[in-house]
């Protein structure tokens, strides 16, 4: 299909999308923000220390960690070798498969997760369940519900830039 | 504040969150993948193309265009070296002020944008219109707008790193 075979959005259609983007992009530098003043970490790193503190033993192979993050491997690794450069997380060889490697969240990894999941609630309460409240948080969850079912197949199951 | 003053989200509240944060996510993954697949650009290309095809003679100083994209400097002037070499922009003195630099959209960057925006527009329809219809899209819209009315004020006028 060629980009130029799909119709534009009508004014109404496409008001409400940008809306809807608009939010999503302040929202998201908003929290990015706050997260970075009360605890020092970046997005990257919370994404990476909560997918680690939710994996049993908090250790994950590498490919696993990049599948959940649908991140490329050279970003990755990047971000990696610095959060082990902070005593973050550390890796070690796989006990299964000598040539793949896990990573390992450290205690201090574990911590800063924990104090990251406190700054973020309290990002969500200031800036989402205060200006929504309980019920319409709901009615959003519901609507991205709806949006998340047709998504969860077009996604690959590997990663970006794997063979 | 500390960070451990906030009282954590309770679990309506979180799953409501959590569900919001993850559809959003995919829905950026996937629209990124077909934007790429179906015009070879990159999201932030795109992003940029937007902003200068909506400014006046598709020019605007590379200190605007960091305000409106709220980047930081050596991402974007990473991100312009590389559009740059591909022929989407060029960058010229300011014409009042030497020592500025304007970034220009050139006729192939011009309709480059276009592509996306077909493109992005074919995505809006098949993963946003198509599952919601138009008045749960008004209804996402309005919830997007009584954010982003708190937002607003939240973040600063000024790019991230500038002095």
């Amino acid at each position: 299909v060629a980009a130029t075979d799909h119709p534009p959005l009508d004014a109404a259609e496409a008001a409400a999308w940008s809306t809807f983007e608009r939010a999503q992009e302040r929202l998201r530098s908003v929290m990015a923000r706050e997260l970075t003043q009360e605890t020092g970490l970046s997005d990257a790193d919370f994404q990476i220390l909560s997918v680690l503190a939710s994996a049993y033993r908090g250790r994950l192979r590498a490919f696993d960690l990049r599948c959940e993050l649908q991140w490329e491997k050279s970003r990755l690794s990047h971000q990696l070798r610095r959060m082990e450069q902070r005593g973050l997380i550390r890796r070690e060889a796989c006990a299964d498969d000598g040539r793949a490697s896990d990573v390992v969240l450290t205690d201090a990894g574990r911590e800063a997760g924990v104090r990251g999941k406190c700054a973020r609630a309290g990002s969500i309460r200031r800036h989402v369940l205060g200006p929504l409240g309980k019920e319409r948080l709901a009615a959003l969850a519901d609507l991205a519900m709806d949006l998340d079912m047709g998504l969860r197949d077009t996604l690959p199951r590997h990663p970006p830039d794997e063979d």
